[in-house]
C-alpha cells in the first residue's frame, strides 16, 4: 500500500504500553498528539478532544482544522508498535515448512536452496514485498532483517522497506565457510566488499536512517572465517553499525563451533575475540550458554533475541529468559521466520509466555513469564534490544509514534464482517481483555498501524 | 446460521484425509457423492464430474438435475472436520485467561465462578451459541463438551448444538467434593439423578444418538465422592454411554488423589476400581502416568485426549503421546479450552508438534509428532477415541460427510478480501502446503464445514 501523507495527527482514547517489564500502564481519555514528522510532541492524560484542542494545540502551535484526528473506539486501544529483533526476510516462502529437521539439516535442507533462490530478482521482490506487508499487518513496526548473500537483493528489501514505511535494520548475510557451493561468500574479502555495497546502498537511500540502518550479519560462527569475523569486527568500529547474528541455538553447533575454534574457551567467546560483541550485538537464540557466556555478555552490554516460535520448532532447547533478565541483559522477542513458522511478535510474545512455563517445568519455579512481560519483551525490551530505546517502544513525549490500533469483536456487538478471533463478551477488565488478546488474538486485531506517524497499514474488512 | 436444506450432493476436486497414523492420502480429480443422509455412497478417482454423471449416478438412482455440485478450486481440499475430544464450552469465556495458574489454583480462581455463572440461562446461551459458532468455524465438526453442574444449561448446549448441526457428546459435570459451596453437586444421589435427567433430554430431542449422545462425566477423582463414581460407573454399565474425566493432568493433582484415594495403587485404578474405565472412556491429559497405569488403559481400551495447549499454558507438563501410541492406546486431541487458550483443533494439533519436541528436548529422540501424525490424531484418532470411527474422522464409502474445505491465499492470486495468514507462492508441493496450513493456518482457512452432510458454517469474507 501507499503510506498516505503525513500532517498533525491527534490521537485519543485509550493507550496501553509497557512502563518497566513487570507493569503495563493502561490509560484511557487520554491523548498523543503527534507532528508531521511522526514526534510525539504531547501526551495527555484525563482528557477529550475538546480540552486538548483548547489547552494543548495553542502550545504547538497547531489549529484545530487542519489535525487530523484518529479515534479508538470502546474495546480498542493504541498499542507500541512491536519490535521484530530477529527475522530472515529470505526465509518467508518456508514458514511452516521444516518437517522433523534440527538446526544444521534444516539449513541444508530447506533453508540454504531458498536463500539462495533469491538471487533472483523477480523471485526476491515477490517474497520480500509480501514479507514487509505481512509483518506490518501483524503490528511489526521495526524489523531486524536477515536477507540474503546478494547485495541487489538484500538492497532491495531496503528499498521496500523505505517504500512500505517499516522501520528496518538490513543485514547482507555473511558467510565464507561451511556452506554449499551455490551459497557462499567466495572469500572472506568479498564478503566485506558486498558487506561495504550494501551499507553504501542505504546511505545513499536513507543518509539519516530515519527509517533504515544496515546491519552487520555474520550468519553465524561456523559459516564464517575467522579472517571474515575479524574484518566485520573492524567494519564494525569503522562505522559502529550495530552487529547481529546467531549463538548457541543447538548442541550440534555448539559443539562444532568448539571444533572450529579451539582456541577460545566458549561460543560468546569467539565472538568476543573478533571485536564482534559490543552493546550494538544482537545475538539470536543464547539457548545453551553457560553461566560465564552470560557474564561476559553482560559485561560487554550485548544484547539478547529471544525466539522461542523456533526454538520449539526445529528442537533446539528452551531459552531461560528469567535467568537473562535477572542477569541485567537486554532481551527482545525475535519470529525468527522461518526457523519459527510465525512472521507475528505477537504468536512470539505468546509462544514465548509457553516456553517459560517449560522452563519452568524443568523446575526453575520463577521462569514463568507473564503476559505484562512478554508484551514488554515484545515492545521496549525489543527496542532496547535495537539501540532505539529512546524513540520507539513506548509512548512518551520526544519519542515516535510507532503504533498499532488494537480491537477485539464484542459478542453482542454489531456484524461488520470478520471482527477476529477474539470474543469479548463485555464483562471482562482491561487487564484480562489485553490477556485475551495476547492468547488468542492475531493479525485481524492489529486494525491500523503506523510507522514515524505514517499510516502504513490499515485492515480491510 | 441456520442450516442448510439437505439434498443429495457430490463433491469434486481435492481430497485429503489420513489413512493410518503415519500417512496422509491428497487424491486429486476425484469426487464424493454424499445423499440427504450425510452417508458417502461413492468415492471415485481419477475422474471428472462429467464421467461420475454418466458412470455412478446411474447406480445410485441419482438425476444430475436435482444434485448440488461443490467443486474445490485450486489450492483448496475437502478434509475430514476435526474432533475435539476435549473441550469446556462453560470455560469459553476465559479462553487466553489464566495467568500464572496452575490446575488447582486455576479451577478455584477463574474456573468454578465461571461456570457457575452459566446457570443463569441467558448468560450459558449467549456462551454456548458462541462456543458452537466458533468451533464450527475452526472445522471442528465433533466435540466432547463438559458443560456446568446445571441440568438446565446442559441441557440447552444439546439443543444449541442440535440446532446448529454440530456432533456433539454433551457431559453434565459430576462433582460433589472438594469444590466451593457455590458449585456443587448436593450430594452423590444428586448428581446421579441430575445426570439421568440430562441424558434424558438427549433421548428426547435426538432419540437416536444421530448428533447428540450423552456423556456421563465425573469431572475429576478428586472432586468425586466414591459413591459418586460408584454410582456413574453403575450408570455406565445400564445405559453403555460413553465416559469422560481428567486423569493425571498436575502432580498436585496426582497427590491429592493419591490422599484422598489410599485404598487405590494409583490414580488410574481409582477409575479402575470404580467402574469408569473401559472403552468408552476418555481420559484427558495423561501426563504423570505410570507404565502399570498405561498398561492398564490398554488392557481396558480406555482412550486418551492430549490437550497440549493446555498442558503448555497451565503449566501442567508435556504429555508423551509417542509413548502412548508405541502401546497401542488410542489418542485424540482436545483443545481443553479453556485451560488450553483456543478453541482450534489445529492449534491443538501444531502445538501436539511442538510439545513432542519438548518431550524429544527432553531426550526421548523418537518423541517428535510430524505434521501426518497430528492431523491423524485431530481427525482418525479423535474418531477412535469418541467411539466413531466407523462414521467419521476420514472418507469412504459408508462413513459420513463430516468435512472441511481448506482453502489457502495464492500471492499472485486475486486480491478477495482477506484470504487467510497462508501465503503460497505456488512452488510448494501438496505435502508443504498442508504443512504450512496446519503451522500458519487458521479459521480463514476453513471456507465451509459440513457435518453429516449438512452445510453448517461458510465463512463470510
Amino acid at each position: 500500500m501507499t503510506a498516505s501523507i503525513i500532517q498533525n495527527t491527534l490521537f485519543l482514547g485509550s493507550f496501553v504500553h509497557s512502563k518497566s517489564l513487570g507493569e503495563l500502564e493502561i490509560l484511557h481519555d487520554s491523548a498523543i498528539c503527534v507532528d508531521g514528522d511522526g514526534v510525539i510532541l504531547a501526551f495527555e492524560q484525563n482528557c477529550d478532544q475538546r480540552t486538548v484542542e483548547e489547552t494543548v494545540f495553542p502550545r504547538l502551535g497547531w489549529s484545530v482544522g487542519l489535525v487530523s484526528v484518529r479515534i479508538s473506539q470502546p474495546q480498542q486501544f493504541f498499542f507500541p508498535g512491536f519490535v521484530d529483533t530477529h527475522i530472515h526476510a529470505s526465509q518467508y516462502p518456508n514458514a511452516g515448512i521444516f518437517g522433523k529437521s534440527t538446526l544444521l539439516d534444516w539449513l541444508n535442507t530447506y533453508t540454504f536452496p531458498m536463500e539462495s533462490s533469491l538471487s533472483l530478482a523477480s523471485r526476491a521482490k515477490k517474497v520480500y514485498g509480501r514479507v514487509v506487508e505481512r509483518t506490518l499487518s501483524h503490528g511489526t513496526t521495526t524489523a531486524s532483517y536477515y536477507a540474503t548473500i546478494s547485495v541487489p537483493s538484500t538492497n532491495l528489501l531496503a528499498d521496500l522497506c523505505l517504500e512500505k514505511g517499516q522501520r528496518a535494520f538490513i543485514g547482507r548475510c555473511c558467510m565464507d565457510s561451511m556452506a554449499p557451493d551455490y551459497y557462499r561468500d567466495v572469500s572472506a574479502e568479498a564478503s566485506l566488499a558486498d558487506t561495504r555495497a550494501s551499507i553504501s546502498h542505504i546511505a545513499n537511500i536513507d543518509p539519516t536512517n530515519a527509517l533504515i540502518t544496515p546491519i552487520i550479519t555474520p550468519r553465524f560462527a561456523p559459516s564464517c572465517s575467522s579472517e571474515l569475523m575479524h574484518g566485520l569486527g573492524a567494519l564494525q568500529r569503522e562505522t559502529n553499525l550495530p552487529v547481529q547474528t546467531h549463538i548457541s541455538e543447538n548442541q550440534g553447533e555448539c559443539a562444532l563451533v568448539k571444533s572450529l575454534f579451539p582456541d577460545f574457551n566458549s561460543y560468546t567467546a569467539v565472538y568476543d575475540g573478533h571485536g564482534l560483541l559490543g552493546p550494538k550485538t544482537i545475538l539470536a537464540h543464547a539457548i545453551h550458554l553457560s553461566e560465564e557466556e552470560l557474564d561476559l555478555i553482560k559485561k560487554r552490554d550485548g544484547k539478547i533475541s529471544h525466539c522461542p516460535v523456533s526454538n520449539s520448532s526445529i528442537t533446539s532447547g528452551t531459552a531461560r529468559v528469567r535467568w537473562m533478565l535477572d542477569k541485567g541483559v537486554e532481551v527482545g522477542l525475535g519470529t525468527d521466520m522461518s526457523g519459527g513458522y510465525s512472521p507475528s511478535v505477537l504468536e512470539a510474545a505468546r509462544q514465548a509466555a509457553l516456553v517459560s512455563n517449560h522452563v519452568a517445568m524443568g523446575g526453575v519455579d520463577t521462569a514463568k513469564l507473564s503476559v505484562e512481560e512478554v508484551l514488554y519483551l515484545a515492545t521496549r525490551g525489543g527496542a532496547k534490544v535495537v539501540g532505539l530505546a529512546d524513540r520507539i517502544g513506548g509512548f512518551g513525549v520526544g519519542m515516535e509514534w510507532d503504533a498499532q490500533l488494537i480491537g477485539m469483536g464484542a459478542v453482542d456487538g454489531e456484524d461488520e464482517g470478520d471482527m477476529g478471533p477474539v470474543d469479548l463478551f463485555g464483562w471482562e477488565t482491561w487487564d484480562e481483555r489485553i490477556a485475551k488478546w495476547v492468547f488468542t488474538g492475531d493479525d485481524r486485531n492489529t486494525l491500523a498501524v503506523w510507522v514515524r506517524g505514517r499510516l502504513v497499514h490499515e485492515r480491510k474488512r
